[in-house]
């Protein structure tokens, strides 16, 4: 189980390595939500997402001989990089399964960031099945994208910063928006904030139709989408909570927010707009909550965190038509 | 003339009023340009570009008499709201005059960071005219864009912190690519840089057609260029360089880089696709001359000033479409 000593730990490993990002804000945002926002863009992190650093605390956490061996992970997207990078720049190798479907971009991507890539066809082939020889004949460590103590403890040096930026301005209170998939930033961040920020709460942010940590935390127990594809909002579209993630969400975050995705393009734009940044639709919609839905929020202050920025030109083109 | 410790002392002024931008790179950016490649992403700064540094350097070196009294500034863009944040922050009116064909956004946005926005006819009025006048009637200070010591302080704060920036990762030989107009922002990095990292060399860009700094350089004096329209570089087209900045370009600064307007657009592209944030094309000459004009640079490492980010949807999208 992830700790705050373990999150403090990984920001010592992660020190020179990972972005510390800023706080972005403005007025004109704040006009819009009614509200002060800051926005925390972890699409300016290494590999465009905040994935970079559980990926490095994975890495920098095994001991030399199991790193030498090399990871293995399952993703077609900012897991894939977070984990491909942190490998190469231990000098460990890494391979990384993905869909042979996947946007070319992407697969190049990670084979440029060092990681072999072993493509399989998600109609006829067995991805856990795959992964699992391939483990075994090279004896390959797995990084998983959320249910692993250490890649929480990385995510959490997330909250860690916020929890330090918010001290500077002196703001003790706020809502913290994080877009959530399996849960692993909103875990880790909920973490670092009970440690030092404890008047910030974690809220997750889904997009409509993908609500699971939603209905999780209002049923009490996991519980999972219906679908696992179909949106935009291709980050956080994970079947469930995770099992080792849902206890934490459950004890400190929520209620979660849900947004529809077109709300999520509306926000992309004003982000480029206001902030110039650019966000991916997944990374958007804590941002899109802030923006319009603040009916459901209390708070004075919300910390929006923009998880990511890794999106084709051509629906960032989509989401500057909403301007 | 501005002075290392004019600068030094601006930079106190604006700390916790302006963002220290970080310093972000891309592997892939270090491949097309084929050396490493630091980029200062000044469009994430307040109102979107550099400028809020001069303005805010300008308005708080004032004393508290001629500030309450006033501001104005001529300007269709950076450095008008640059001017209306910092003074409205410090409770001085402000007057930007502006012309009448200015896109409606910044006219807008202008007016939202609370300046009062005149409106003049290019065709028809004299801009000099109403300016000095309403400057006379109102007891108004004129804040220049760039022929201004304390303007070319601020903008030289940016030039403090690539200092202890490349100081913090052991980089001591670099040439520094800055966009350039009138020539403060260049100016006062090297200013900064002559005192705290003598092995940076300042190396102004400017487009194609409008490369009156290159020229002067040249020339051992200020020459014009021949229009001050018709790129898409507006930010900084200016005539010539300042009567102020021109002996410090010419003492610490070149040669001059030059570059097609069409690879800005593709420069802009990379900015969105490797660093996941906005620049205006007079904001990413710079980068475009590391990524595509290589064979001009000596340096193994390249810093890139991206000077701002208040593009159109419409131009951006334009930049998409090269990738």
């Amino acid at each position: 189980m992830t700790t705050l000593a373990m999150i403090e730990a990984a920001a010592r490993r992660l020190d020179g390595h990972i972005r510390r990002t800023p706080l972005l804000s403005s007025p004109f945002l704040d006009k819009i939500a009614g509200r002060r926002i800051l926005v925390k863009p972890e699409c300016l992190q290494h590999t465009g997402s905040f994935k970079a650093r559980g990926g490095w605390s994975a890495l920098s956490a095994m001991d030399e001989a199991t790193r030498k061996r090399g990871v293995i992970a399952y993703s077609s997207g900012n897991h894939a990089q977070g984990v491909a990078r942190a490998a190469t720049e231990h000098g460990a190798p890494s391979v990384i399964l993905m869909p042979s479907d996947a946007p070319q971009l992407k697969i190049d991507n990670t084979r440029a960031l060092g990681a072999e890539v072993v493509l399989y066809d998600r109609a006829t082939e067995d991805r856990d099945q795959i992964g699992a020889d391939l483990s075994k004949q090279r004896n390959l460590t797995l990084v998983k994208p959320y249910d692993d103590p250490q890649v929480i403890a990385g995510q959490g040096t997330c909250g860690l910063e916020i929890a330090e930026q918010v001290a500077e301005i002196g703001v003790t209170q706020a809502e913290v928006l994080v877009n959530c998939g399996g849960g692993g930033l909103s875990s880790g961040i909920a973490l670092a904030l009970e440690g030092h920020a404890p008047g910030l709460l974690v809220r997750p942010c889904e997009p409509v139709g993908f609500d699971d940590v939603k209905r999780s935390l209002e049923a009490g127990q996991i519980v999972r989408n219906k679908a696992t594809s179909g949106s935009i909002c291709d980050a956080i579209l994970t079947p469930s909570p995770g099992v080792i993630t849902f206890p934490i969400l459950q004890r400190l975050c929520g209620p979660g927010l849900v947004v529809p995705e077109a709300d999520a393009l509306r926000a992309m734009a004003q982000a480029f707009l206001r902030l110039k940044i650019v966000t991916e639709p997944g990374g958007a919609i804590s941002l899109a909550a802030a923006l319009y839905h603040g009916d459901q929020i209390d708070a004075d202050t919300v910390i929006v965190v923009a998880t990511g920025g890794n999106v084709g030109a051509d629906v960032f083109a989509q989401a500057l038509e909403t301007l």
